[in-house]
């Protein structure tokens, strides 16, 4: 079954070859899916024929958003945390180890459902691609299990065992990194594609993190690494020398680091729900961008810091606060986003790619920035199905 | 015909005397609608029967959001002016006149539907009372034409003929202003119940926009005021001195405007999606609260520096940005946007107001904040009549 999408006033493809500038855009423009893929990608008037016919209407097509960065597996909410932060009241958060109590004390089929509608509310919002964390667990069985629910979902699966050290071993924190690069990564593994580590302090030191990375990557998994998000340090060197697909937050950077993501392959993903959640300083995107580094933007979609689901949102504020044009903005979360994992397959609309598709019910994608906070999804294909 | 919402997890009243609070929470409650009035409300167990039953599952209820501020009779938008803004690129942008322009050569029929769009827009975003301004026709035919269309759909009108100087009058200010407070005025009166001027360098000084504002009330229209959005001016003192019912934008404020604000019955409107889409500084909501300045939200949607229709996305900002608590921004978008209109019928939930509902898909109202950029309704009624 072939679907023609005609009428397209502005289609982003990702590839400048196709079309105008970085997102490779093409006016009055059509699109053919057949079966999960794109099979072909140009003008309207040049379109070939097929089975059925969508008619855009002149408003601007894209690539789904690939939201390289959540922790969408948890039980509970921190409603009353966050109200108290905004409110400049005291509040003896436990921060993640609230969540993680909630969570381990959740049911799989809770947890089961609370990640589909999470994931169910990203796709009305045009996300097609997810990556999924795991550590609110931080048990051998939690953090499997929660690996084994992600992976029923999404194949972005990343063991994050070292998000926190995990209450049960607040005064063994050497014991604890023992178990992720142990037993607790032989039980992941199997369910997992990536491995994460928060490389900050109060968390996991430079040398920690490395443990952590490498007996991963030693089982397969390719690092990312949570960094530089709360102060300098070494997460961002740590990354590039490992070959991470991925560092993230990179709110603090040093030249160095900045030089460092520029010479390499690892994406700088910046994920501004954090900064806008906790009234922190956003990081800068426009420094990695003119020093030539990949930056993605990500919702970093989680109960404690950044609640967000909304790509569009992160895009509209990385544009206010980052320095990123909304040109900017918009690949980076499709084309630089699927960077970010590594796939080929999605963040352009390419001949042969996975047909992940966001129509807006705006003429183009400037209005993601343009027009922000309001909901602009008029229609969402993944795989090629119509979704929204 | 009457119905029963139960199963409100919490219930936002805007009535200290009925709940917690100044937001007058109360958890676990009910509301009985009537036609298309309030009939009761109270804990979901005191609940009295109703013709009809709606079971709203443990989210949050609240009134609709009050939209005080906005200019949404147009055609065209400025997107590439928006997009070079945002680029660092230079753009001889036309500004206000670009919009003149093209809402001059649009058809009555037109600017209607675009209106109509656009509420509709807002209605799905749990927006049920919408201020509505004219200003972008500046001849005495266009300006009544956006006043006469705009009543079509709200009984908020305001005539906003002293926007900007007309093109034509460029050289003749002061004709300009003598066509507004004249042949204009006679013109749009009967369709409007606001009169309303920007008060700032470029647009109008103190002395043209006193002679506007007392124009307009000698001919009933009530006084709002644009006023110190770009920079200090005498548009608050002004506002306060004509006993306006708002002062709108607020952003530029010496000690002196502020003590006016809360020695007076003006409430500071505040437009942060103004702020977002000019990367300016934000106006400080926290010195006026301080102050006990009443302080109200609003889109201030139009094409040009603000083309947000979200009220959650302005809540989201205002906490953000500007000083606010989650139930400050959510009191401010409801019931003090009510009292920025004069309205006592809509902006809370007691007994003999309007039915105008929104049904988050959340527990919590703070998740107008806490879930920044996410579409959250999950229903909308207005007058009584479930919308969405």
């Amino acid at each position: 079954m072939s679907t023609l999408i005609t009428g397209i006033g502005s289609l982003v493809t990702n590839d400048p070859g196709i079309g105008a500038g970085p997102l490779g855009l093409v006016e009055d423009a059509a699109v053919v899916v057949d079966g999960d893929r794109i099979a072909w990608v140009g003008p309207a008037a040049a379109a070939p024929a097929a089975d059925e016919s969508f008619d855009a209407a002149g408003r601007a097509l894209l690539p789904g958003f690939v939201d390289s960065h959540s922790h969408l597996v948890f039980a509970g909410d921190r409603t009353a945390e966050f109200n108290a932060r905004m409110s400049g009241q005291s509040y003896s958060a436990g921060g993640i180890r609230t969540t993680v109590a909630a969570t381990r004390a959740a049911s799989d089929a809770e947890l089961d459902a609370n990640l589909a509608r999470f994931l169910r509310e990203a796709l009305r919002q045009g996300t097609t691609t997810v990556e999924c964390k795991s550590g609110y667990g931080l048990t051998v069985e939690d953090e499997a299990r929660a690996l084994r629910i992600a992976a029923g979902h999404t194949p972005e699966t990343t063991y994050l065992g070292a998000h926190v050290v995990a209450p049960e071993f607040a005064d063994d924190p050497a014991g604890y990194v023992e178990l992720v690069t142990g037993e607790m990564l032989d039980a992941c593994a199997p369910h997992a594609k990536w491995v994460d580590v928060f490389c900050e302090r109060g968390a996991f030191d430079g040398d920690q993190a490395r443990a952590v990375l490498t007996a991963g990557a030693a089982r397969g998994l390719v690092p990312r690494v949570h960094a530089n998000q709360l102060s300098y340090g070494p997460g961002v060197q740590l990354a590039v020398e490992l070959g991470a697909a991925s560092a993230d937050h990179c709110t603090h950077l040093t030249d160095e680091d900045v030089a460092a993501l520029a010479g390499s392959d690892t994406v700088a993903t910046l994920l501004p729900g954090a900064e806008f959640s906790t009234r922190a300083a956003y990081p800068n995107a426009r420094r990695l961008l003119d020093a030539g580094a990949a930056v993605a933007l990500s919702t970093d979609c989680n109960p404690g810091s950044s609640f967000t689901s909304s790509m569009a949102f992160c895009i509209a504020v990385a544009v206010r606060e980052m320095g990123m044009t909304p040109d900017e903005a918009v690949h980076a979360a499709t084309a630089t986003g699927a960077r970010a994992l590594r796939r080929t397959d999605v963040g352009t609309v390419t001949v042969g790619a996975r047909a992940d598709l966001l129509l807006l019910d705006a003429p183009s994608h400037v209005h993601l920035a343009y027009r922000p906070g309001v909901p602009l999804t008029a229609a969402v294909w993944r795989n090629g199905v119509r979704e929204v």
